[in-house]
């Protein structure tokens, strides 16, 4: 979703950032998932911003979305000059400010920006796990997000901070290692997709596998399947944005014409746009990524797996200060979501702010830079005063 | 749509209905599409209910929506059993009163139901037209309709009714015959699709299109894309469907099992149901066909073409008494976009009634049996005196 980004924010860059990444789980210490399967060794891709202060408190974990990356800020020391996704958010002076905060974003479980996913090689077999690659959950990614702190020397967090499929890997901290999470910012973002979003999602899926190229998954040496992934893709764009965003952004225009073409090509920008977002993405994600993430954001479900169905009893453990925001256009995590989920922490006794932002731009709104969000973000990040809040 | 309407309905059937059809524009009397191409000889699949009455002044025209058929009513003659898809409306006592009424219902042009379409036969080649087949509009689909009129010996309409993309074609009917017709009843339709609704047919165009058995459109003697069809199947669905009926209907409820399959089954049921939709479409319609009509339904631009952009000027020749329903759930054609109709209306001095019906079922409630539409229905009906407006 960076295409969205523009590069007008506030304050200076992080500067260039190195890739790096993390290899742990080597054989025989395998990886074991919540499926039961075991995986290793694991490699986690990551990024880190600013330095850990000597008493360890001003760590910061950002958590991204379905197709994003550990590249959050800055530009790559290499030859790739394109600005991190958070850019506008992340650096000196910034929302999340990497004078005060040591940042770290990493590549989630599962996906194909560098840590292990479905296109990585299996060592069992010396090609691509493909479909043999398990099932992994949100809680999988954030376990192996634990083993990259414990490498790094982090032991308690600041803040983790995500939106989307993000804002579910910072609910999953705060009650899975609340001890270590002194603050959670969650942003349009839900602790269980409802039947809409799983719809959605399965649709995106059926388009992937309905692709012959896609071959059971296993298409790493041929064709691979990117129509389908195209489409996939282009009914996430739709639920990015909203009703009103796409009427102001392309409404009913023509394509570089003035009638209609009385054919099947793209009459209307907005079937030009989402033609060319499908083409982009299938150049940079693996489509059994795509899969792997979606089913791990439909499995989630915070009430049913740490509350027995219930959000009250699942908050019961959690610790942390929390900043929940919503987008007054986001359809697909609607604000009635996140309000679920305050009262829910609330009659916990839990420190929780929330904001529904006005916005047009749906889902997509956290990732656009908007100064009422940097604002709020560091605010609410400069009242965490380090100390543990009961 | 029809597989929502249960048939716990008021009043009583109309009884057995016999499939009816029309072939005009023989050669060399050939019909000329708003593209400018010709098309013919054109077949128009129908049925009627009830009697016209001498003085031909109860006849009600009823347009279906993107994948309905001439079927509306009653059950027929031959082996298959299945109401029509408005079985609940229309009958003896019903909202469109068939003792009453004589009603007429006919497959729209380029579609696969029995009227002329991508799938009939080109007489230039003896093949299937397939992408041969000219784009047609809403307003040729009106101009068919027309020619079955004259055919049957109704010159004036008491209502045109129609909801979604059979409201387009009352809309069309409004202000291209507005001498013919009294009344005309909108429901769940726009006068022209937001870029949202473009959207989300190119998509599922698109998951057709990507379909290698779709063959540019020629795939009548091999392989159906039945795969991009039934993707294209679903993402209409959820359309259809709205957050809270999705919600009531499935919720995050599991198929068949007590956990996640941890791999890529359909685990919940809004999964199975979206399976369940594609696979059972592909059978009774072709892709061309979904193509065909959902291109006219984007094309649909009544402020374009009979206003110049304004939708107060399109409705300057309308005669007729409007009935516009919209549904609180309806995210497809949101009440606004009926209210703007409305307004529209009124400032041409037109004798408009306008309800929004408290809905949980999204844009699909207009096929669902409701006492109250039902009720306005014939309230509405009622109120037509069978004289001119004005």
């Amino acid at each position: 979703m960076s295409e969205y980004i523009r590069h007008d924010q506030q304050g200076v860059s992080v500067g260039r950032v190195e890739k790096q990444a993390l290899t742990f789980a080597r054989p025989p210490d395998a990886m074991t998932l919540a499926c039961g399967a075991t995986i290793g060794p694991v490699t986690i891709a990551y990024e880190t911003c600013g330095r850990l202060n000597a008493a360890g408190t001003n760590a910061v974990l950002i958590l991204h979305a379905l197709s994003g990356d550990a590249h959050v800020a800055g530009t790559y020391t290499d030859s790739d000059d394109k600005p991190g996704w958070w850019d506008f958010m992340v650096g000196p002076g910034k929302g999340i400010d990497t004078e005060r905060h040591f940042v770290v974003c990493s590549n989630i479980l599962g996906s194909c920006m560098g840590s292990t996913g479905p296109a990585s090689v299996d060592p069992a077999t010396g090609k691509p796990y493909g479909l043999n690659f398990p099932v992994v959950t949100i809680g999988d990614m954030v376990a192996a997000q634990k083993r990259l702190l414990d490498h790094l020397g982090v032991n308690r967090l600041c803040a983790v901070i995500g939106g989307s499929v993000g804002g579910m890997q910072a609910l999953e901290w705060s009650v899975r290692y609340p001890d270590m999470v002194q603050s959670a910012v969650l942003l349009a973002t839900t602790t269980r997709h409802s039947a809409l979003a799983i719809a959605f999602n399965e649709v995106a899926r059926q388009s992937i596998m309905a692709d012959p190229n896609w071959n059971n998954g296993d298409y790493y040496h041929g064709q691979k399947p990117d129509l389908g992934l195209a489409v996939a893709r282009m009914i996430g764009h739709i639920t990015y944005l909203s009703d009103e965003s796409m009427r102001l952004k392309f409404g009913r225009r023509l394509q570089d014409k003035s009638d209609f073409s009385f054919n099947f090509d793209a009459d209307f920008q907005v079937e030009s746009y989402l033609r060319y977002q499908g083409r982009k993405f299938v150049d940079r994600f693996d489509a059994n990524a795509f899969l792997y993430i979606t089913k791990a954001a439909d499995y989630f479900d915070l009430e049913r797996h740490f509350g027995d169905g219930s959000a009250v009893a699942a908050f019961s453990n959690a610790r942390a200060r929390f900043l929940v925001v919503s987008f007054t256009s986001d359809w697909l995590y609607p604000t009635y979501q996140s309000r679920a989920m305050v009262k829910a922490m609330k009659k916990n006794g839990l420190d929780v702010s929330f904001c529904e932002i006005e916005a047009r731009w749906g889902h997509d709104a956290f990732l656009l830079p908007s100064e009422r969000l940097s604002g709020i973000m560091k605010g609410f990040l400069d009242g965490d005063n380090g100390l543990p809040n009961r």
